[in-house]
């Protein structure tokens, strides 16, 4: 199986990360093809530069999708799903959708830690568009950026033991969903010290886009995710442009 | 991987399909474990049925749960699912939580056939626990009930192409969810004749679970779903006053 | 009038309070018949052990169910509610869903006491599932058990106040619901050091499934309460296998 | 118990159906106190009407309400129902909220019938405020209006039967709910050829109020329903400034 | 054009804030005609007075409504609006509506600012009414009362602005609404010291109405605002009446 | 003042209609600067189309944004819409948000006509992002696209007013919303054949963007709409990478 790890941000360290993670979570024989976006931010952090990374996203796959068995979206914003799964015949599958949906076969309700308190709107508009708020408890948005991973893993660890304690203490949760790519590698190095289940969209979506394409659905033919149409667009990559040819 | 497929109905009929179909998706290695019900009705179909039920499953998990890796709830209710989730320290998948779920990744909203106008609110209810109303765009119940799958297979396709085509049509619907585990090994014989992607419990579940255990996550020391505490049970059988000792 | 207050745990304890609550609402002549489960948990306090309670709760109305005309559910969990009033031709109240009822007709928004921070998402379930979930402004498990109201009544009535109070004012309830069959004479105790109406689900049930019977409405011929179909059940009671004979 | 049962109607015709139902429904030795409207519509049915009401009903309870026991509203919009429970010390019921919450003790989902279709929206809302949108499985304004009640009750019995069973064909409902206070009478005439339960507000009410002035429970002294505070209105009867005057 | 500026409060010194709130943000030509309620509380705050001043508002309307171009509700309880918006055929703004629907161009989520925690519900609801729960992240009433503005509004003022600041930090709202027509004049005194916009009813429900007022849209001829019907009303003011001679 | 109706479609004959019919809404002086996407579909249907289209709408601003006072996205789907209301620091509108918001002081439910029955699901997400479900009574995809109104206008008239018949007589709506920027001439033309407001998003969406401008609200300094971050952005357009110095 030919997994497509993609990554919309233009920052092939986080890149590295998600594929690294997902090796990990593929089964034998899997081969897995990271990919970085062309152009945008090095690792998005407004709507603004989502919605440009959801061209790159396309970008992507216009380019390097044929012969792909599965896609995993690698940035935490699910940049570009919809779009990507309308246009691949084969499943596509989002991080933190994925983690989403994974928390809710764990527990009741779960928390999740999404880096900066600017974000938290966004990741809380993710969920209700996933319809899934309901089994949301809290939302919190830890002092820290994806860069300090790098630069200091062990000082967002610990905002990530406080801060999972504290919705575990005040809000109950269940499951502990630790959102952005950057954390990919983090819930086995925290989990010891949670007293929940902790969780990342990579290891869960590496693990459901295999899944989903063991189950070799057909691309449907009727619905709001029905192939594209053939009509022409201007200006776009000439493989973008190859994707409305039918 | 020793993966249980518990149907707490009492009919073994019903537990062949499941453990069949079960098998079709398992990963190299599997070794499926199919369990009927001791006690309770040959098929449920009514509130009453599946309260009993309940108990038949956690008979079944707490005399066989022993050096299990992953659990299925082969009824489509998911007869017991909070229950088994809790008492267990291995993953545990409702078949038609597992069904809803995967749903969600291949379209927007689904639409769900089940057995029978009487069970329709059953199954409504179920999606509303799982917090998934949003995804659900309609749900019918076709003149047929699960033994007609042994009895006249042939009739119960028709109706259930003949619906799916309907929900396509006036719903829009992006996913057409079979429910029942007598369906399990359905979908591949309508999907030729459905616009869109068909899909059973079964299949989901089985693969869901194999996923969960891969993960490899900790029991829950905290929240709803922690540990069994020590306690006493009276008149229950000895593996399940058993479960509660610690 | 015969009403039965059935106590799904097993213990005769609770029963008692349920009952002694019961007979101080119960109209003149009324015929209290307090009936406690023959297996399962002392008190239920688990996912698990309330399952297995489902069961046992039908058995006791397989036994007794003849001849009455009401039932209340006396365990807070409103456990094998949705059977019991399937089964029987006469009104059914859970203990639960009558007090959350109750408390809309006094106010806007209501807080939710329950014993211990485990149950809290059991309640919060319950509340979904009953569709009240607007009405609900907030739910507290306090620092005790249901065996503190034997031993330690004076610290339960401590907690609840405090708790009370602090729900008036963060969250501006205009009703106290204390959920628990243990619970059930509490509320004219702490009535006069809570600002708003203290309420508990014993009296309040007890009142309303009077109410219902009084109605004298039949049994539904249609819909997902429709009396049981006759069918065969196996290894069940001969009381529950009687239920299923039309 | 001297009960109050009050129409903000200006038709005492309408008083009179209500009145008489509600006897039929109240406990021996309760008085049955019936007031009809001082001003506005003979019989409401539009948001303009609606609005005067409320301050008709006000005008009622502050002329009339000393000495009462309990207050129903006999109008099926639930006229002045949050500033009645506000003003009184005594419990307070509307007669659709009373039939929307007993309907939620007799099955899952209910389906609602009220005189014209303009009328429907404001039902909706209605159900939408007392937050049981999700037990509403379908509504709708049958081609009649209040006053065919008199003068060709038949049509209006067979226009309710036939779209019960609708109801209960398309969409499965568990309950009808018939709204209205000139049904009130109706539910006994329709009941056989109708194959679940049927309740109309009247009954329901009349019952649920002496429920819950048989609580006894003390006026709320904080909240959003606590007393009137002492304050000088102007222009109003002087019935009514004195609720004010502490 | 001719905006009618309606306050069913009797007070008209809030008439008066609001009418110079709304003269800035009128256009040019626009006469506004302020409208202060013949009978009812001086400031409404309670469930109570505001029912009496529905039916003051609709007397307001009545008397002066002809030849008006539109209207704008100066009570932030919307005092009245669903039948303002029915009985007129130019368009209707509630002020607290157009606030909310203002914020939702703005940002994500707003906080409400609302004078009084007793009122805190009854604006809760208000939001709810309108379906915009979704938007709205938190509520407070300050400890301070219409009346202060007069008094103190420099206590007013800091009250705001703390509370404003800790929205903010709390809930990472991206609007700011002071509720209350008292409120009037506050935005542009207060923003500079607010991180996000800061807006009040009536400076959004002047321009909102007058925006309405341009698209020269006809009356509905059905559905749930459609003219009022011929009938008669009884004890009413002539004017009153005279809206139901068609 | 300078209001950009920026067409993130790449068709100017769309972009023509939709400048049209905002110069018809526009006070005297206002200059309509209507712009057109530089890459993508000529007219967006699918969900590739449309995030392919958000990056030409951000170009789009990036180029021509200085000096403006508002933004009307004029793009049914409201592409972009977010990241332009972050990226700016004048108001953004976008004209299916703006034609919801409208249509909810206008009645209480409404109907929605969107091109194709494909668009439907679309639609009906934009809806639940705003938070607007509760206002939707029903949506419906006629059976042309938007290149049928320049080739048969009366065809779409006649499927408009037969559809918006249905609206009204089965689903009681107030207010019918017709959506899509080809339809932005259309409500004046059938208005006369339908008996309740019609609506398309350019009218309203001109009118509130200015309305918003009038307010003259500063951009927030905090919250989820602040203003962009200073960052390198790679491979993207000089004035993009612009946006993004502070």
């Amino acid at each position: 199986m030919r997994l497509l790890v993609v990554n919309a941000n233009t920052s092939a360290q986080v890149t590295e990360i998600v594929a690294r993670a997902a090796r990990l979570h593929a089964a034998p024989g899997t081969e897995i093809v990271p990919l970085t976006g062309r152009f945008g931010a090095r690792i998005i952090n407004t709507r603004t530069e989502n919605a440009i990374a959801e061209h790159a996203l396309i970008d992507l796959l216009a380019e390097h999708g044929q012969g792909a068995d599965g896609v995993l979206i690698g940035v935490s914003y699910d940049t570009g799903l919809a779009a990507a799964r309308e246009l691949m015949r084969v499943p596509v599958v989002g991080m933190t959708e994925a983690a989403l949906h994974t928390a809710c076969f764990l527990g009741a309700r779960f928390g999740m830690l999404v880096f900066g308190r600017r974000a938290e709107e966004s990741y809380r508009e993710l969920v209700q568009r996933y319809g899934l708020v309901q089994r949301l408890a809290t939302l919190h948005g830890i002092d820290a950026n994806p860069s300090d991973m790098y630069r200091n893993p062990g000082m967002v660890e610990s905002l990530v033991v406080e801060q999972a304690g504290r919705m575990i203490d005040e809000h109950n949760v269940d499951v502990i969903l630790l959102s952005g790519a950057a954390m990919a590698e983090m819930p086995p190095k925290v989990q010891d010290r949670i007293a929940v289940p902790v969780i990342n969209g990579v290891e869960c979506g590496t693990r459901l886009v295999q899944t989903l394409a063991a189950l070799k659905l057909p691309k449907a033919r009727a619905g709001s995710y029905a192939a594209l149409p053939a009509k022409e667009l201007v200006g776009v990559a000439p493989a973008i442009a190859k994707l409305f040819r039918g």
